[in-house]
C-alpha cells in the first residue's frame, strides 16, 4: 500500500492522508468514516493502528467510485510525513562513501538529524539559497517508524517499521564542513524531498537489497544497493532505539552511497535550474528542480 | 513572569500551563477562560500572542482565590516547553569552554541538536543508562522563541525571544565522541532538564549579562557569565535564522562555560546518586538527582 499526503487543488486546501489505488487518491479520513485523522502527522504518529485500519480499506474497490476518489490531477502530493518529531540521519553508512569522503569506516553509526523546516514533498523544489555555493545531493532509503521503539533487539527490528520511502538528504557541504558539526548544512529550509509516497513495509520483502540510483539532468550519479549498508537496518533500529526512544512517525535516512557531486574531480555542485532525479527498486522514484530561495 | 508545566498530584492528571503568582500556580486554561490551550506545548506553539494574553491575566489578583490557583505541594513541574520543534544547541560558545575541550575558537557557531525524548523536567532525575559511563554536566541558558523567526537582523533579534530557561546539556562524552558527530551523546532518553519555568523576556533586562552556575554534590564546578559568549544572543538567533526558520516554541541553548567534568584532572563524571544544581541570574535554579535508569 502507498500512503501519501495530498492537498487538493482548491482555496484553503489542508493536506490530507491517502492511499494510492489505481492510480486514484482515496481520501482515508473519509472512505474510513473519520476513523482515520486528516492530517498526514496524526495519521502516522498513531502508528501501526493506522496502518492495519488503512490496509483494511484499501481491500474494498467500492471506494474508487466515491467522491474522495480523486485523479492524480486533481492533487499536489506532499511530504508523505510532514512534521516527524524526529529525523534521525545516518552518515557515511556505504562503504564505497566513506571512502570517497576521505572518512575512515565507522566502528558505531555516526547520527546527525535534521528538522522538519527542511522537508519538502515529491512535487516541490529545492531552494537553493545564497547562504552556499555547494549544494549536493543524496539519494537514501529512509524508514518511517510504526510503533514506539526502546531497547529493540535486532531480531524484532523490523516489526517496528511503519514503511519506506525515498530521502534527498540535500546537504550544503560549505555549511557541513565549516564546523565540526553538519547540522547547518544539513537542514536548510526546504531543501529535503522526501516522498513520493510511504511503501507500508509488508510490500517491501527485503528492504536490504534495493537498488538504489540519482541522476543530475539526466546522467547517473549514484547506483548501489542497499545490500551495502555498513549498519543494516535491524542494525541501525537496534543501535539507535537503545538510545533514543523511536516514536510512530519519526524518520530514518539510512545513508547515502558514493558518487555525490563534492567527491567529484573536479567538485560538481547543483546549480538553480538543475533536475535531480531518485530511483529506489519497490519504492519509487521522484524528480526534483533547484530554484533560487525566494 | 514564570511560566510553567504542571501536573496535579492525581489520577490521570495531565501536562498543563500555569503561572507562578505569589507561590502559587494559576491554570492558564480556566484563568483565561479556555481563550489559552490546556498544554505547554499547544501554548508555547502559539507564540507571542499566548504570553501576552497571560501577562493580562497575571496582573489580576482575583485569579489567587479562584478554584484552579494550587498550591506548589499540589502538584509537580514538569519541563515547561515539553515538545518543542527543534532543540539547537550551541556548541563551545564560551571561550574557556573551548579552551578546556581542547578546541579552537569556532569562526561561526558550532550547532547540533537534541530530540524532545531527551526532555525532563526541574523535579525528575536525570536517567543513567549503562550505555555510558560518562555522564557529564553542561549548565546553559535556554532561549525560548515567541514567533517564526526567518533572517532575522540582529537588531531585531530579541523580539524574537519569548522567554528564558535553564538547560542542562547532559553529555554521555564516550558516545559523544566515539563518531565524529556528537548527537548520540547528546539526546539519551530522559537526560535533559530544562526550567524550572520560562521567564518572559520582558524580565530579562539584559540576557547577555547573568551569572551562570553549576554545583556537583554542593560543589561549584561552572562559575561564569553570559557575557562571555563568544557568539551573543542577537547574533546566534540571526545566524540560526539565515538557514533555518524559527518556530514559536522552538528552543537554542546557548552554550556553556568552562568547568565541565571530562575538562577535570582525572576527569570526573556524574555518578548515580549525584545532584547537579545549576543557577542562572534573574532565571532560577534546579537541582537534579541521577538515578540509574530503570
Amino acid at each position: 500500500m502507498k500512503i501519501v499526503n495530498y492537498r487538493l487543488h482548491q482555496p484553503f486546501a489542508t493536506d490530507r492522508v491517502g492511499i494510492i489505488v489505481e492510480n486514484k487518491v482515496i481520501d482515508m479520513a473519509s472512505a474510513s468514516q473519520q476513523q482515520l485523522p486528516v492530517s498526514p502527522s496524526d495519521f502516522f504518529a498513531m502508528g501501526q493502528p493506522a496502518i492495519e485500519k488503512a490496509k483494511e480499506i484499501a481491500t474494498n474497490n467500492q471506494h474508487l467510485q466515491a467522491s474522495y476518489a480523486f485523479d492524480r490531477s486533481q492533487v499536489t502530493l506532499g511530504p508523505p510525513v510532514p512534521d516527524p518529531k524526529k529525523i534521525i540521519c545516518v552518515g557515511t553508512n556505504y562503504a564505497d562513501h566513506v571512502a570517497e569522503m576521505g572518512s575512515e569506516l565507522p566502528q558505531y553509526p555516526v547520527l546527525f538529524s535534521k528538522f522538519s523546516n527542511a522537508l519538502i514533498g515529491p512535487e516541490d523544489a529545492i531552494h537553493k539559497s545564497t547562504a552556499t555555493g555547494q549544494l549536493d545531493y543524496e539519494v537514501e532509503l529512509a524508514l518511517v517508524i510504526g510503533k514506539k521503539a526502546s531497547s529493540v533487539k535486532k531480531e524484532q527490528a523490523t516489526s517496528y517499521i511503519a514503511g519506506y520511502t525515498i530521502g534527498n538528504d540535500i546537504s550544503a557541504r560549505d555549511l557541513q564542513k565549516r564546523t565540526p558539526q553538519w547540522l547547518q548544512g544539513k537542514s536548510l529550509d526546504h531543501t529535503t524531498p522526501i516522498g513520493p509516497w510511504v511503501v507500508t513495509a509488508d510490500e517491501v520483502k527485503q528492504p536490504g537489497q534495493l537498488d538504489i540510483r540519482s541522476y543530475v539532468n539526466g546522467e547517473e550519479r549514484q547506483s548501489s544497493n542497499t545490500r551495502h549498508f555498513i549498519f543494516d537496518i535491524p542494525s541501525l533500529i537496534s543501535f539507535i532505539s537503545d538510545l533514543i526512544t523511536l516514536e510512530p512517525g519519526d524518520i530514518i535516512l539510512t545513508g547515502t552511497p558514493d558518487g555525490v557531486g563534492l567527491a567529484m574531480d573536479p567538485p560538481q555542485f547543483l546549480q538553480t535550474g538543475d533536475k535531480v532525479r531518485l530511483e529506489i527498486e519497490q519504492i519509487g522514484e521522484m524528480e526534483h528542480h533547484i530554484v533560487t530561495k525566494p
